[in-house]
């Protein structure tokens, strides 16, 4: 028997053009034990739905097993990106009217933490610093929020998840790659806790903001951290981590792999302290790591018609072939067909949903000079 | 070595908003021998790409096999519908202007047809008749295509390539389904054809017309048929025929996939003498056919993400699971899932190629009261 | 002091890929004398929301204006299409899915109102016969939403509409053109009540049926009344009437121009006795008509960037220009624009709402042939 | 008689799907007379074309005005926005692939020039130091453009017309707002230049680099000069200036309006010296400025549909009504409108063009603590 407070609340996060609210579910489980805050949130980007079934299957697991301190868990946290269709598909990575990324408005402002961090007294403990820093980074959004012109709604969606996100010490933001196998960014302070997930590709971030939600968490966390170590002249841990999980292809849900993606989270959980009397472990399997200036995509320099040859996940040399283009007007001649090669090893990571591209197409995003994460660490 | 002659041509199908000429290659093979004129066409639903690498196969194949008669070959026919992208897919189904099918303009009138039967003189041999029924369709083409008033977009790209298709003896349309197994649509009185391409699903259809080009190809030769066959007392054939090919999914090219394409349509144009010297014969597969009436859509009640349980050519019995549903808003509780079974004994051919669907969505198109074409001829 | 009951209520017409429910809202007002039955929608294309301010002002008028029988007012009917953006612009006219026009999916059946004629007891009264004919349409209607394969959302929303609307003796559907002038669609056989709106252009049409709600209304009916009437061997009427109103351009709300129309529809609902002792009175204006044949669509033959010349309303003579096409590539010499000219003496009514055209766009439906309505009639 | 020399080109910016080469018109007049180097672009946002009418006034006068030095004019610029349909309307202003806006991708690099103006010698001329810079940054744009992983395709586009722009000593980049009234951006450090179009609107922008064409030309420029004057410690001006002009709303082209702006840009040009014995003078016009930083966004806060009460350009003063919103669920209650409010004395200078908006949509883009132009110079 769970001894788990359970409560279901929803969030509204916008209106559509028939005024009506569109809202978030909020699922929440509060343990019967102190332990860290967790916040999991899923299709941020409308197409990438995998994750909702990780959060249900999550869900089956919490009614049972009991947890240290409390997970909410938000599925589906985006309803206009997942309603937006365009023919058979869901144009649910941008805003429809204006191009937006809804991964890129979310809340990081390093001369307010630097500000912050010079007025943090020499006695204060690190919880005391923790909550006070969590109500200053909360007080700043809800003025932006509440600002006279208003915001956008790509960015005012963002800000009110940032809003419930910031409370948490952990932060998983579920998503999907367009055809894709499983892969992690990790903040390099936190490289560590990629063996705690049961995910074999994993890019390592720097402290670098360029707005999605795990970095505007590990971001100031992280700045805040290092300002305290260099004034109290030792290294201070805040205990802070976030996530972006990309288990698989977007336009797609499968209950299965949901599974297995709900309990690689379970690991990971479990190793932090979020779980009680629980026997998850992470698998032991190759993780193959990069730093992000090492995650590279290649872009189609023609237009055409394209077999994807190597498959996600796959280890391809350099002049190995990575993709046929077809060419409709030359299909009596050599150039009917053009193969586009690996510029240098690689591991392809994800490609291009649709045969189609014009030039400047995404073709591939690859993994390079990558290394064994068990070596290096 | 060949005695085809070959020549490579464009026609012109629309202007862009700039302006500029859009035009589709005409690849084309003459025999040294006479035989059936052949039209393959592909891509008129701009996603579905398939069928062009299938016609780079049969180009590959046509530039090393003598012929009779002619073959004429035009890929990517539809330069709009390849080029309309909403997000990373591609919007090739209908015009994004006006909602307007790209393949439901071709033209039929059956009145024309009984004017023109009623008019044919008692001694014509069928070689005329054909002669001066393709001329009379193709003026009444013309006329349409240069009205004062103008046509739509998609209209006029499709009667100019039936200007084109008319002429042929065999007209065959490449298309694939969203994700989609092998099928192909076969007019009933054709229904021998179906055994001569390897295609395991078959789809018998009557003579209607709702716009396609197999229909518009077949609809009036089949009218005219039936129409000297009661004026003359004897069973008449005009021996020309015209098929729709699915051949799997679209936004997807698989150049292997395309070769064996590519080597089922040459058994079908060796069988109807278009090729000299060939060993182009039917693989022995089991075929299984349905009429039309009985190829089913199941469209959602709810809406909803579903993980599709049913794999496209598999035999399900009625009451078993075709899709699963999840509910994001019901997650805790019994009704976080939701199973869609099977009406009745199907296989299913088809489903909608994303996992979000709102009510009244295409999820399966479905064989029902199926039966094995052999055992019925 | 209105004597009229007000009830608001909600009908689920969709559910969206979250798998929530779409509803739309039914403002019901019920007069303390008897009277028709009125059902007046609006919005069902997305982008044609001007109705649901016709709407606004019809309520504020109704809460104080007594009515005799019953008038009941859905705006914003297709929530599905109101809310998918592509762009700034509202794609709202067909589904974005499958292209499917979301105002073509209403049933009517001719063989089943025969049939229906047929078992017609020589004793029925008009009012017996009406009560048991809107009872069989909506059981065939019942029949349709529950089949076991289910329909396509389109059909689900216009057949869910069509439940309410088939009870009703009058039937308003409001619309907007693109860029476009006052016009209203009238069946043949209420021409009169064309005079009671103030819509200066007329449209007559026959009893034909292409899909559409005003349509679906009085094809049944007229059938109905043409069968009883030849059954009889007398003229009868069935006294439904059904009207599409097009008033203005979509994307675009004015509330000046909201209270105007609502006033020509009160003008019109008196003339009908809908309203207790009111003062709504037509407008002494000219009202032109045509016949639906007449009513011409006038498409590009080539693409390019348009200025429109010719404003809806206003008379074109034959020969005189209705559009200046800007050629990009040609800017230098006298190919740099191109004007395209009027075929015969027209009244344009709409235009094709942006500057960019492909060649085969809609760029003006005219009326030709018009004539006005008072001298016809 | 002209003594210009006239040359028409063609630059291929991208391949479409198909495969083609799409590609952008050159119109080029060379003086017989030294002076300025010009480049006009326009449509970079496929939805604004009237920019395209613009350059076909303004080679109309170029055909007889002899020039000083040179006039580069590329009309339809970016060939793949203005051919990307969604529902009727233009899709252009970003990539329907992944949301980047086509006018976000140019290439501007601050270290760069540092490291450049560090290697300025004491004794090159301006002339000489202007060759060598427009030399590095074309082969800094060489290099991307080259680069073995691709670049995406609006950045491409974009770096392709920078080579051609970068050799200008005035840039000038033709947009249209949604619904809009006449406005420039002009670089703080050029603003006298402001004066000499006739645009009533001026918005005065810092050296500050978003990615627009503008800002890739002043702000290399600008930097160097600033480095150059502090390094020779004297104010040095290197002549070139780049503006974006803004001429009214999208999806529209009027060629009165446009001959009138060709008349604006060649009042400016004279005054610059590119006209030989011309009489172009700017109008005398009030011109009302702002600073970037209070050229504000007025988002909204609720979904809904609005009406736009305050005209583009016209003076607002604050708590007046900006706009109304219909609420279709409330309308018979006071909550049926809604009033938006100036927040502080405004120009409205542009505004949403579609009635229909979610929360978080830019209703209004408004001048606030505007001048008078003349005054504050």
């Amino acid at each position: 028997m769970s001894a788990n407070q359970f409560s279901k609340d929803y969030l509204v996060v916008a209106q559509n053009a028939s005024g009506r609210n569109m809202k978030v579910p909020l699922y929440r489980f509060k343990g019967a034990k102190p332990g860290p805050k967790v916040y999991i949130q899923s299709s941020i980007h409308g197409a990438e739905v995998q994750g909702n079934v990780v959060i249900y299957h999550l869900i089956q697991t919490l009614q049972k097993q009991p947890i240290c301190g409390e997970i909410t868990l938000v599925p589906n946290c985006n309803p206009v990106g997942t309603n937006i269709k365009a023919g058979e598909y869901t144009l649910g990575r941008f805003d429809p009217v204006n191009g937006t990324n809804w991964n890129r408005g979310y809340y990081f402002d390093p001369d307010n933490v630097d500000a912050f961090a010079k007025r943090v007294g020499p006695d204060e403990s690190l919880t005391q610093i923790k909550a006070r820093f969590r109500d200053n980074i909360k007080t700043q959004i809800d003025e932006r929020l509440n600002s006279t012109w208003g915001l956008g709604l790509a960015q005012q969606l963002n800000l009110k998840l940032q809003q419930l996100a910031f409370d948490a010490d952990i932060v998983i933001d579920l998503h999907n790659g367009p055809v894709s196998t499983r892969h992690i960014y990790v903040p390099e302070y936190a490289k560590a806790a990629a063996s705690l997930f049961n995910i074999p590709h994993v890019i390592l971030i720097p402290n670098t903001f360029a707005g999605a939600l795990d970095e505007a968490t590990f971001c100031p966390w992280w700045r805040l951290q290092d300002a305290l170590s260099a004034k109290r002249g030792q290294t201070i841990s805040l205990g802070v981590e976030a996530f972006t999980l990309e288990m698989g292809s977007q336009e797609v849900i499968n209950f299965d792999e949901g599974r297995y993606d709900a309990t690689s989270i379970l690991s990971y959980l479990n190793a932090r302290g979020c779980l009680q009397d629980a026997n998850y472990q992470p698998d032991n399997i190759q993780r193959v790591a990069v730093y992000l200036k090492d995650y590279k995509i290649l872009y189609t320099k023609q237009g055409g018609m394209v077999e994807y040859l190597a498959r996600p996940g796959s280890r391809i040399k350099q002049g190995e072939p990575l993709a046929k283009v077809l060419n409709v007007d030359e299909l009596e001649n050599p150039r009917a067909t053009d193969t586009i090669l690996a510029p240098c090893d690689v591991i392809p990571i994800l490609h291009f949903p649709s045969a189609s591209v014009l030039s400047g197409t995404q073709l591939y995003k690859c993994f390079t000079h990558y290394f064994d994460l068990a070596e290096e660490a």
